[in-house]
C-alpha cells in the first residue's frame, strides 16, 4: 500500500543560509504525507487522538540525496511496509518537480494510550482501514 | 517590572537563505523570554496550564530594525506594561552582543479557561506574583 | 489588488500543546501567500533574490481572533495597500474552512540590495508587474 | 572525542498537541550541540561557510526513547565517531534533567564546495582542530 501527495511548494522559511531546505523539515514532510494518507483512508488523526490514542514516531532514518531549494516543489510517497501490529512502519520517498530523487526515509510509529502513555496494539478501527 | 534573559545563541536552523534569522522566530524569542521570566517569578507556565488556564497571544506587533545573523547572540528584555487584568501586555527589546537594537515588539495575552475556551480574569495566584 | 490562496491544511507540527496552531506560524502563512501571489504575477522571488534584491519584513502586526486547530484548513487573502515605493505594505486575512475569520495582519517590506544591505527603491521590473 | 552542552530549556513552541516536543526538533538539538562543540574547538561554522565550505547532513537516524515535555531541560552529548575524511560522523545522546535517556541519534555530514556544490575532503584547518 502506498500514497503519493500532490506537489508541495517549498516554503521560504524552510530554507537555511546554505540555500537548502533545512534537513529537519523532511521529518515534517514525511508526517504531512502520512497524515494526508490517513485522511484519504477516512482516518482523521485528530479523531484518533480524541479517542485517546497517540501515534508518536519512535524511530526515524533519513538519507539526503539532493537538496531541495526555494522554488522547488516536491511530492512525498509514503509506503506501509507491513501489516500494522504494535507499530506502524513507513518508507518515504521525496521527488522534486523533475522526478529527481531528493530523499528517502523510514519511520516507525508506536500506538500509545494518551492516558497511561503506555504502548497499546493497533486499534481495530485503524486495522480495518488498512486492510 | 522587567526582565532580561541571558545571552541566547542564534540557532543555525533559524536562519533563512537571506542569511538573516527568519522574522517569525522573533515571536518565539519573545515567548521564551516571557516564560523564563514567569519561571523566575516562581510561576511555572506548565503548572498554569495544568490548572486549566491558557495564556494565548491575541495581538502582536514587531519592528525589525537590524537583522540577526548566525554567529550572533542576543538578549531579550521583556517589560510588563501595566497591572494584569483580563489581559497581560508586554513590550520586548532584543539587543545583540554589541548592544545594538535588533528588534522591538509588543504582545497582548489573554487568559482562557482551557475547558470552555472562554476568557477569564487574571487568576489570583498570578496577580500575587506580579505584585 | 488582492490574492487568495487555495485551502491550506494545518500541519501537525504547527500545533502546540494548547492544541492551537502556534502564533508564530501565522507570519509564515502570510509569507507563503505573499510569495504565491508574486509567483502568480510571474514574479519568481527566487529570481528577485538572484538579481541581488532582498525583500525583508521590517514591520509586522497580527490579531489572533480565533485559533486554528489541527484538522482545519484555511485560506490567506493578501492585499496590496498602496502603490509600491521604497516599501511594500500588505494586509492579510486568514479564514478557516467555515469562512470564520481567524486572523488579520499587516506587514511592511523593504527592498534591500543584497550586496550593500542598504535600502533601495522598488525595482522597475517589479513595479511593472504590480501595475 | 566528545562534548556535552549545558542544560537547554525546552521552548514552548517546540511542543505539539501530544504535549511532547515534536520529533523534528531533535535534529535541531543535534545540530546546535554539534555547532557549539565546533565553536568550543575555536571553529566558527559561520567562518567555515565564509571560506566556501558547506557541511550538510547527508544521513540521519534517531531513536525516540522517552518524550521531552515543556518544563524539561536537557543536555546533548555529541561524539565524533572516527577521524574526519570526506565525511564526519557523529553520535548523539540526549539526557533530561533527571539523567534519563531521551533520545539517541547519528548523523553523517559531508563537506561541499559552496561554489560547485560538489563533495570535497575535510579541509586541513578543520582536521587540525579535531586532532
Amino acid at each position: 500500500m502506498e500514497y503519493t501527495t500532490k506537489q508541495i511548494i517549498v516554503r521560504y522559511h524552510e530554507t537555511d543560509q546554505m540555500h537548502f531546505v533545512h534537513h529537519s523539515n523532511y521529518l515534517k514532510y514525511f508526517e504531512l504525507a502520512r497524515l494526508e494518507w490517513l485522511s484519504n483512508l477516512q482516518i482523521s488523526y485528530a479523531e484518533v487522538e480524541s479517542r485517546g490514542i497517540f501515534m508518536p514516531v519512535v524511530n526515524a532514518s533519513l538519507k539526503y540525496i539532493k537538496p531541495l531549494v526555494f522554488g522547488d516543489n516536491f511530492s512525498v510517497t509514503v509506503i506501509l511496509k507491513k501489516e500494522p501490529t504494535a507499530t506502524l512502519e513507513f518508507d518515504y520517498k521525496i521527488l522534486n518537480q523533475n522526478k529527481q530523487l531528493i530523499s528517502t526515509g523510514n519511520t516507525l510509529l508506536a500506538f500509545l494510550s494518551s492516558d497511561t502513555k503506555l504502548p497499546i496494539r493497533c486499534p481495530k478501527f485503524l486495522l480495518e482501514k488498512f486492510n
